[in-house]
């Protein structure tokens, strides 16, 4: 019974997210059906991060057993082979047996992407925000600053949630500009729903001039969903990377 | 009647291609259906490059006349809300009445990208042509070098041409590597019928080792498709830029 942890890229468009759904095509699911067919019997896939409807992923990590002994290459082989070109291994790795994808999470990070210009490109169009006018990225730089640190994120996360704490330790928030493009980095221990995408929204409402960024502060306060922007749309946030307790790193 | 010169970037990949067809969706056809919204007519549009089905844009040239006054900024707004988000008018600049996107060309620049990995990210696989395996890029440089200059290249034309001349001149040729992306690079005075992706396709077999870069030479001598490569498909190749002559140039 092999354990192995993967490393998956996808183009979330089309699907429903990474958690199988009654209806429509999850990630999930197509790699369950790539797995059974590969080692002949149903076999449970665990997602280090469960993104939404149309999130896309450049570092998703799974991991799952297997009944037979089977390399890693073939692992990474067998899977795209059986899996729609939107979805990718892009390497596999064998385990200790009680890896698990979730659990053993040290960090994640993810990129946030706007598109701040008048036109987007065609072929940036499904992967942005779009955000066209002036913004005061320095007051968002700012503002994504005061996201770092241990604090109560209840303000960021999605109404209806019921996550036991929602207590989080963000380790980096920052903001780059290349031309048109400005990506929100952030890494944390771990995201409430649709954490990102609240804070996201809140930083473009900084950069749009409606609040100071030490509005941000205020939001975190508050620990109410009302006081913070918008959740910015699906299609721009990446998965970027899930990091691990150093025993437990990719080996592959 | 003023004279217009837009610049556009397209995702062709469910496109015919530029030119209006009797079926199917083209640049061309969604581009002049906009301008006869926008100016309450007719209006034929000029490609600067015919670019074939599947074939992508990021610097697709276009001219046309209109008969309402307009100013450059409103074309370019105008046109991107009346276009569909695969297809979008970067700039637009008036331009003398006799202005030709075609016939006042001075030089094309078109990029073909080939992914040279085991895996294709998902992000990748509309726009580049997969070639796994090992590839003698320092060959292929060598055989890229060898189609700079004016030569006469039947050999790397699509059968069934009727190009009154076969001979063009290749400014500039080469190829660079980008981890897994290669991408060649290919400006010239004009290209023939599928060119760029015939060469591309031939640059493929000597990096696989089936031919010395010196091939590229019989090839051009021998003045006959069949000694060339397979021709690249459509999906690795973009139009990236239109040279005019200098009184020409755009001043968007």
């Amino acid at each position: 019974m092999p354990t192995f942890k993967i490393t998956l890229a996808y183009d979330g468009t089309d699907f429903v997210g990474w958690q199988r759904q009654a209806s429509g095509a999850s990630i999930q699911g197509l790699l369950e059906d790539a797995l059974r067919e590969l080692d002949g019997r149903s076999v449970a896939a665990v997602g280090a991060g469960r993104t939404d409807a149309g999130v896309h992923a450049l570092g998703q990590v799974a991991s799952f057993s297997l009944e037979r002994q089977t390399e890693p290459s073939t692992v990474v082989r067998a899977l795209n082979a059986r899996l729609p070109p939107e979805v990718r291994v892009l390497s596999a790795a064998e385990m200790p047996h009680d890896f698990h994808a979730r659990f053993d999470t040290r960090s994640k990070t993810y990129h946030y992407r706007i598109w701040n210009g008048d036109v987007v490109s065609p072929f940036e169009r499904r992967y942005v925000w779009h955000v066209p006018g002036a913004l005061d990225v320095d007051a968002m730089r700012d503002a994504a600053r005061r996201i770092e640190g241990a604090h109560d994120f209840a303000a960021f996360q999605a109404a209806g949630s019921d996550a036991s704490t929602t207590e989080r330790n963000v380790l980096a928030s920052a903001i780059e500009r290349s031309g048109s493009l400005l990506t929100y980095r952030i890494a944390g221990d771990g995201f409430l729903r649709h954490m990102v995408r609240a804070i996201a929204g809140s930083l473009v409402e900084v950069g749009r001039g409606r609040h100071p960024s030490s509005w941000i502060d205020e939001v975190i306060a508050s620990r109410d969903r009302a006081t913070a922007g918008r959740t910015a749309p699906a299609h721009g946030l990446f998965l970027m990377s899930i990091e691990y307790k150093r025993s437990l790193a990719d080996e592959a």
